[in-house]
């Protein structure tokens, strides 16, 4: 091992101290208000005239399931692309979404689930807990390598609070429709994250540089990751929508896209390589743009075609962005974004968002029949029209980016505190910092 | 990097162009033919008089991720063996996979699901779509390493088409039994990747011999691999049988079956090694052997004792095939199978097909009772005996062998057109000549 | 590769034979005793009055298959950690736990479900033989690298059959509730294998001691087991709870003890570790005991917060047991745990048994209402009092540490035999000696 790097103790705020903090307020949070749902508790179900084969359960989670080896699997092994930074993108994923199950249960508990000052939670809301969990896997990836794990504790305990709010605002206040979180997740996340890097820009960081790439075995490791994302896409979209044709329309749509990206990057990358050659950072990151571009629309009546137009244009996008807009977002803009966060979510997201403004816009009594209920149910009431949806739709992409920036810009000053544990310029996309084992980390 | 290779322009068909077209195409005919199904029609479904519960959705979707996972997780995997290959590997499987969903989604639609003019998709469409993908899969796995992205799909594109038409002929017009898909999956894809590797044969192939083996951390990767194929092989075989007893019984089948190849297979790689030692060729391949083998018989009352005697032979089969029969495939028959599918998909599917005549021809009412109209309608109704319907079978099974041959031989006629990207002998099995990242690959 | 080492060949019993022993022996079993139950039969199930709906199948199949995947890809890679010692451990997971499936199939059969001299089978079935699968592996963790296949295999035929006993003892006649195994599963194979490891103590180990620890991407795949394992725990221990809120409260309290464990596990391990920084092998392993020690009561009426306090117990236990225990276990009791399974099961298995008491101690006909019959029956039926279900869940506790004490103790014994695999003390956690392909293996 080339000599233990040596940390200013300082007056630091240690990692061990945070985590116990935080884990005593929630703790003591949950003894206060949360409950077993109707689903989950004993009495209240038995209580009930019900078959077990009714429970909620058995409907959404196996969806649950997908999108939690999602969060864990996908993204945590997804940004193992770096070489030297491994433990640090698989271990701090488990910390940050562990600690966002927690919190954000309490949060969206509080904002959805408040009822006579008791949080009632069963799988539901552990379906919301892991989406705001991967919406801070997100903005993770823009700082990935150049934040620690207090300060990424932080930015969570931000972050899990703005995305309830923006997610009530949407979802409740404006009656905007967004299961799959185009909006609330994918923008939301995206954007948050670009503005923190933003503000914690570094001028120095190509003193990293060396360390900033992948090497062969990391790029294949971050391959599990987008084929466990790419694979349970289908399931993260439609794991909150309404049961029935609803689910399976969500699907349906979210896999064609799917392909249609995939297509699409392969065809981009080659067209932009050096003697059409593809290139692996399309590849695990591009593929994945059709499951964001329908994230809003996939349970609406997108047809089958909408979906393969939708998600090869997200994944045309996205493929461009990683070629010529990552390297004008760092020089012109001074955001460093690590994993390409902006093409991959940000721009899918807001194009996804969009593509909900239109397919909302375009809803009929004809297309959705008696459907209408599930899908939009204040048009389907006559509260209001498609085009009226539309434009709420609209809104809420701009409530989103809003929330997100301000969000993102809080964060970044918060982090900036001094008593945390960034690392120096020269240390950054380096698990040796946080990591125990030089003789494992000097084999590497 | 030891040197960007050169690749001489010419005419060359590029990936990129025949990405886009691919694309256009089926997106044009998914625009005219393709539409949502009664389940996941918003109208069509509130139409009917439905629980949501009722929805097929919650009895598919669950295998069907199952076999999604298999498809780009197992096959991807495991063919990431190879020492300098492993972005091709798992590349090209996401390529191929998204271009054949697609295209058989249109295939088999316009043979099996086209009413008055429209494919009607939903998740059965989206299971059978995966089986074709994973058909391709197969093939591609004897010709890995020696074909370019081009050359791949332009197989695809065949192979998807004929796949669809011996599935038609076999299942609609000879009323064969086969759910997990022994002949229409297995012995398919391996003779028509083995005929097709036969007519692209390289005599020279010995220039990339230092590049075929695997390393240390490839050999894991492919366990990845292997490890999802394994566990998921009950949901594949099950994934389109009759609900209710028949997905369970199946899962039950195969589940024995895979465990009994797993302990011949042990077996026999101790008993051929030298000093009694295992091979990771053998562990990576021949375990699977049980699941191919109960592709046909599973979903019939085979007996778990026959699952568990006919998983030891395939294992068995197969562990002796890699030691002994891929060898003199290559000298005598100038066969080159790069993954050895002969011995994992060819072999176990003709035996497989063979034991489903050997089930099917024992079938009787008083073993299936009122299941029988399930499982073998055509003798529950009277229109044959159960001898008949294993002599079909077994007429299946040739079909199959003719539909793959002449497939083989017409795609791999195809392959040899000037204007691909065949990868020069001494180039074969690496990564470089289609990725970028020279710094990466030069870590390797 | 630096010569192939030797074998003393003598009257070794060769793994081939063995295994085709056991596959003999079991496969006669099973044509004897073993058919499908009534969902599984075509006869029988048609014979009903069911619709396919409400078949076991489509309750337990999706928690099944998570089990599955822990038990294979999760403790298979978990174990790969160790440097030169990859494919062993993936290799034999496999070839254990598929003779543990079969095997274990047979006596629960014999204990369980044997009617008019049969073995009944069905999806049950396979949950519970996996469980009894990953029981053996959690004893293989002790003696990882220090055994054979052949001793191995030996083991397993002896705690497959212990386990059954203990379990038959502990539900059937002591009527204790265990769900997800902290006794029967967790504590069982702990102290079976620390008990066995003991007999099998080497005093000259340290002359593998380089071969003991992990490289960078060794730890990396190791991470693929531990997040495969957290996410699906809950899985676990709900796979065989009762139905409806049963299944739905259990993996509830699961998802909220993991969360739990993995916060303290990182508070602890920072705490501890040299400079704040944190340990691999904590993260590994320790974020996992917040599953084992809510094994028996998570599903009873935990509540939300008693599961965040018992998973961060367990996760503080757990973390400084890898820390300080470790090396005391070794150096005063002679105990050499390759894996730290004391820290994973042991300790947390017996701390869940001891929660169970404890909830099961406070058990009211209040809390539970018309659920009582399902969670405790005895007591709804008035058999036994809350306190005295306590008592028999403490008696419960002890009859397991008996049983895998003086099986590990009689374990060792027979894995002691001459004639047996165990490979000298300078070729521990070594792959060379039992796997060809000296290439590969030379390149790690």
């Amino acid at each position: 091992m080339a000599g233990s790097p040596r940390r200013a103790a300082g007056r630091r705020l240690p990692l061990s101290v945070l985590c116990l903090l935080l884990q005593g307020a929630t703790a003591i949070l949950f003894a206060v208000f949360v409950r077993y749902n109707d689903e989950t508790d004993a009495a209240l179900w038995h209580g009930g005239n019900h078959s077990s084969a009714d429970n909620e359960f058995y409907f959404r989670y196996p969806s649950f399931q997908d999108v939690h080896a999602m969060v864990f699997v996908g993204f945590g092994f997804l940004m193992a692309f770096l070489q030297r930074y491994g433990f640090s993108s698989v271990g701090f994923t488990f910390l940050l979404a562990a600690f966002a199950l927690q919190w954000s249960t309490l949060i969206q508990g509080f904002l959805h689930s408040f009822h006579g000052n008791q949080i009632h939670v069963g799988v539901e809301s552990m379906i919301n807990a892991d989406f705001c969990a991967g919406t801070v896997l997100i903005s993770f990836g823009a700082v990935l390598g150049k934040t620690g794990p207090v300060q990424l504790l932080l930015m969570a305990l931000l972050e899990v609070a703005l995305f309830g709010i923006n997610e009530f605002v949407l979802l409740s206040l404006l009656g905007v429709k967004d299961a799959g979180g185009s909006m609330t997740i994918h923008t939301f996340g995206a954007y948050f994250g670009l503005v923190l890097s933003r503000v914690l820009y570094r001028p120095q960081l190509e003193k990293s540089a060396h360390r900033r790439g992948s090497v062969y075995h990391s790029d294949l490791f971050a391959m599990i990751g987008t084929i466990f994302l790419w694979i349970f896409w289908p399931s993260f979209n439609s794991a909150p929508t309404t049961l029935g044709d609803g689910q399976h329309r969500t699907v349906l749509n979210t896999y064609y896209s799917l392909t249609a990206s995939t297509l699409s990057t392969f065809a981009l990358s080659s067209l932009v390589g050096d003697n059409g050659r593809l290139d692996m950072v399309h590849v695990q990151n591009a593929v994945l743009a059709g499951g964001v571009v329908v994230g809003t629309s996939s349970e609406m009546m997108l047809t089958p075609f909408g979906a393969l137009a939708a998600g090869f244009l997200a994944g045309t996008v996205s493929t461009l962005g990683y070629k010529f807009f990552t390297p004008i977002l760092e020089s012109k803009f001074k955001v460093q974004d690590t994993c390409g966060i902006h093409n991959l979510h940000g721009m899918p997201g807001i194009l996804g968002a969009l593509l909900g403004v239109l397919v909302a816009g375009l809803a009929t009594h004809e297309a959705y029949g008696d459907g209408l209920h599930s899908v939009f149910p204040l048009i389907a009431e006559g509260q209001r029209s498609a085009t009226s949806q539309a434009v709420y739709q609209l809104f809420g992409l701009f409530v989103t980016l809003t929330f997100a920036s301000v969000g993102g810009g809080l964060g970044g000053l918060l982090l900036k505190l001094p008593c945390l544990d960034a690392p120096p310029d020269s240390q950054c996309y380096e698990d040796q910092i946080y990591w125990e084992g030089g003789r494992t980390l000097a084999h590497s």
